[in-house]
């Protein structure tokens, strides 16, 4: 395992404090929400944890959830009635918890449960956190189809540079679990990145923003390179 | 004819005086729109208008202009760079402008058009003017298929009635030209028509809101039984 691998794994080790027997688990998408996936895995199969049905963000998520032979705890967002504990991962995350998200172009699913959930944990290794947000990974969004063009345009006019997100597997643009397309925007200069997920998410043809207020996060659990594990509540 | 038709046909044919030759218009969807497109058939077909392209709000008027035999003339947003003017109807309109929109489950693709246009013009029969909306139509909410028990939920606790919106001509829910479902939410009270619009909007798994801000809106064109006209500027 090379040190990111260590880290993400602590940070997924330490966020199985949080799932309970008897709870409804919103499950998140990327490498690092596999990890922990993997490892709530291993402690139902040997029964430490039981009772727990599982809500994934993504049907990547869903597909892996099933490959692990857990099909019987997968469950849909109208087939329950909370969601006890969300754990998701993030592409950046700054000082106040606000993050990025949507690398993977799971963000809207990932907003819909981690949102709903009563406590929404993040697990990232060390790397993902920075002073200010966006820095190295621009702001996917969840566009319709129709209004692709129209949201590139305004995006520009807010400064910075709005690409439409082409596939890896695929050729044409990324296709969502949706059915709608990813727009990634590196804005020039962000002031206040809740004011800036307003003014996207407002404009007509945006689904989603990968902006998630670090308000609606209960805690970040940050995965060092020896380890050990930083929260941030 | 009757009293709604001729009044329907006067705010259409005082629309016409805003489409001019040479412009890129927006056509909006339902009744009152369709007769907007027909009479505009009429004069593009008589060369007194010429020139134009026709960006449609939904699949029904993209038909609609198709069986007219204009689609040398059909456009979609990325095949245009500006909207000159979109004409539109509403199902509710109150004095201040603000609109109700998506009894046709259009709203979507009428808020991307109708809002990108220079000239955004409604037009109404006179049953469409109340002094406060939304009065005897619901908000229709367009709404990501994953997250319509979620978005459901979240309104009822707002308060009032929120039902998933069933078709006609198919069993199961309504489904969009984008793909979604429809939530009809009818709140409680509505204290301010803006406040609510970015409230839900800013809900997960909601695509759009059926409310049109009275800003967006360049002038309302309200049809009498009698066959004459007011225009709210």
């Amino acid at each position: 395992m090379d040190n990111t691998d260590v880290a993400k794994e602590a940070a997924a080790k330490e966020a199985l404090k949080y799932a309970r027997s008897g709870y409804v688990i919103g499950v998140g998408t990327g490498s690092t929400a596999m990890v922990f996936l993997r490892e709530l895995h291993r402690l139902i199969i040997n029964g430490v944890i039981n009772n727990v049905l599982l809500v994934p963000t993504s049907t990547e998520t869903e597909i892996e959830i099933v490959r692990l032979g857990l099909a019987n705890l997968l469950r849909y967002p109208w087939q329950v009635d909370r969601i006890d504990v969300a754990v998701d991962s993030a592409d950046e995350v700054d000082r106040r918890k606000n993050l990025i998200k949507g690398g993977g172009a799971a963000l809207t699913r990932e907003k819909i449960i981690d949102y709903w959930a009563r406590e929404f944990i993040v697990i990232i290794d060390e790397s993902k956190v920075f002073d200010s947000i966006p820095s190295k990974h621009p702001i996917p969004i969840e566009v319709i189809p129709f209004a692709w063009s129209i949201v590139k345009a305004r995006l520009e006019e807010l400064g910075g540079t709005a690409e439409l997100r082409f596939g890896s597997g695929k050729r044409g643009p990324v296709v969502t679990d949706n059915g709608n397309y990813i727009i990634d925007y590196m804005p020039r200069a962000v002031v206040n990145i809740e004011d800036l997920e307003r003014t996207i998410k407002e404009l007509p043809g945006v689904v989603e923003v990968g902006i998630f207020n670090g308000r609606r996060v209960s805690r970040v659990i940050i995965g060092k390179a020896d380890g050990s594990v930083i929260t941030m509540d």
